[in-house]
């Protein structure tokens, strides 16, 4: 079968832009955003057309307490709902579990139930047999499904085929190439894509490509991803996500030709939220202690704490990360 | 002949990185350097393992002012040396000459009078005659030369094949690809470097790359020309440059494999000065204005006024720019 990879004229029918502000944000804020920060983020995302808005997590309360974080770490159903209603729109709604961090048997609620359409597992490469069981949980209470493989920088080869191959057998609909770490180059993404998509046309799954901009590839390696057979895209509002953050949704979709896209409401939103986000103190976006954690191939948890913690001897950083190889 | 385009383990030889931080970023300031910064980076860049520093235009002063402008505008003989004595280092010195705006039959010394070892043309396409006639000047002068023509994304193909094969018949070294404004994606970086490729190998000549960042795409475009064939890449201190900026320095040396170079000066280079260049009212990097310019596929000029002007009114300044289409 001849993959349709798409060029810069026409456009693809099977892209769908997923917007995870609100989840990987929140990994900045706390999930401390404003009402009318969620409220007027889900109206942009239907001007602009997009076609998921992830909410947040749904951590378990047992794990974590609702006095620490905002309400979209836990995203209740009539949280969501006190934004969307009965979401009587084209834009999807989106949750993500961490495998051994959701109590998804009780939180997760039949699809009749809820006004949530994905469910996306987020889980590491050895805890792939738990995520098989939350993806079947979800997907026999009527969801569509996703998983996120992640750290997959750090994952052998063999190993990692392995796993794809255990997920691509069960019933999840979509499986998520994930740089948690910001480490690749777009050429490995090219490969790696390709590794995906082998296994996912014989299983009749669809790949999304989740990007980190450690090393500002978040937005190149998206594309790369796309060119190379990728159809779900996470993006960010102005890359807002941890650490360096994600791919800007801004960049995707100038870049994307499908008519049903509109970069308008996303400018006016960024004029409207970004900079006010950022002189609240959230902290996000390129800058060279998530180059060297990139680079590195290592978790961006030190360079959070250098930049948060106002640092800028970048040389004596690189030396403690070496130190921890 | 089977080109050498390197992998992510070894590292080519034949390449050789361009700091362009004072020229580009000298668009940035006016080319209001301190001497403390020229000298700092220059022995920043000698550390660093750097192949070039440019260190300005070789501008006439028939048609620009000194009063107006920094020294590095201009780039007298004593200027540099006053920096680099006899530059006794492997790090080579480069200028870049406008065509049209450069008094080269006076102003380029012959080498044996001068430490600058390159002299890059910037021409536009229609200037090409010009940029011949001001090539072998250098040339039969002594000096390694370049060609860097500008704002080919506006350029039919055809015009641009004449143009490359024009160029490829004159004693130029190496002809540059370069993206004015910030307008290509990598896909098409990979097309028409091998278009540049095709040509340069047919003449012995070899191939640059120098990119834009409008669309955080310039790390990106850059090693994607890398690994199709080009082996001169300009990049500049945390991007320094007109508008977006340029492929970061930072970004590149922790790219590239070869053991000659250093990216802990370049980091210590950045703690020193470049939050203050910032603090001294300096702007440049990645901001909507420029994606709109790059995507639109115009030059960044009004998006430098959108920004120095601080406005932040993204949707009005799109709607300017379609109409100017």
């Amino acid at each position: 079968m001849q993959r349709n990879n798409g060029n810069l004229v026409g456009f693809r029918s099977d892209i769908k832009v997923v917007d995870c502000t609100l989840r990987d944000g929140g990994l900045v804020n706390n999930f401390a955003f404003s009402d009318e920060f969620v409220k007027d983020l889900y109206r942009t995302n239907i001007k602009a057309g997009v076609d998921y808005m992830e909410f947040g997590y749904k951590a378990s309360k047992d794990i974590f307490s609702k006095d620490d974080y905002g309400k979209w770490k836990f995203c209740d159903e009539e949280d969501i709902r006190a934004v969307v209603g009965n979401n009587d729109f084209d834009l999807k709604i989106s949750v993500m579990t961490d495998v051994g961090r959701t109590d998804y048997k009780n939180d997760i609620l039949k699809k009749e139930d809820s006004v949530i359409d994905l469910v996306r597992t987020a889980t590491y490469i050895h805890q792939i047999p738990t995520a098989i069981e939350m993806i079947q949980d979800a997907h026999e209470k009527g969801y569509e499904t996703t998983v996120n493989i992640m750290a997959i920088s750090k994952v052998h080869e063999d190993e990692l085929d392995k796993g794809l191959e255990l997920l691509a057998q069960s019933d999840v609909d979509i499986i998520y190439l994930v740089d948690s770490f910001g480490a690749f180059y777009p050429e490995q993404i090219r490969r790696l894509t390709d590794k995906y998509m082998n296994i996912a046309e014989k299983y009749g799954k669809r790949i999304g490509i989740h990007a980190h901009n450690n090393q500002q590839l978040a937005f190149a390696n998206t594309i790369e991803a796309l060119s190379n057979g990728a159809s779900l895209l996470d993006a960010t509002v102005s890359g807002m996500g941890r650490g360096a953050g994600n791919c800007y949704m801004e960049s995707l979709l100038a870049f994307l030709r499908n008519p049903r896209y509109n970069l308008v409401p996303v400018m006016d939103f960024v004029q409207k939220y970004i900079q006010a986000e950022k002189e609240k103190g959230s902290i996000w976006g390129y800058d060279i202690p998530y180059l060297l954690t990139g680079v590195l191939n290592s978790h961006p948890s030190s360079a959070i704490k250098f930049v948060n913690g106002k640092r800028d001897d970048y040389s004596r950083f690189y030396q403690e990360l070496l130190d921890m190889e």
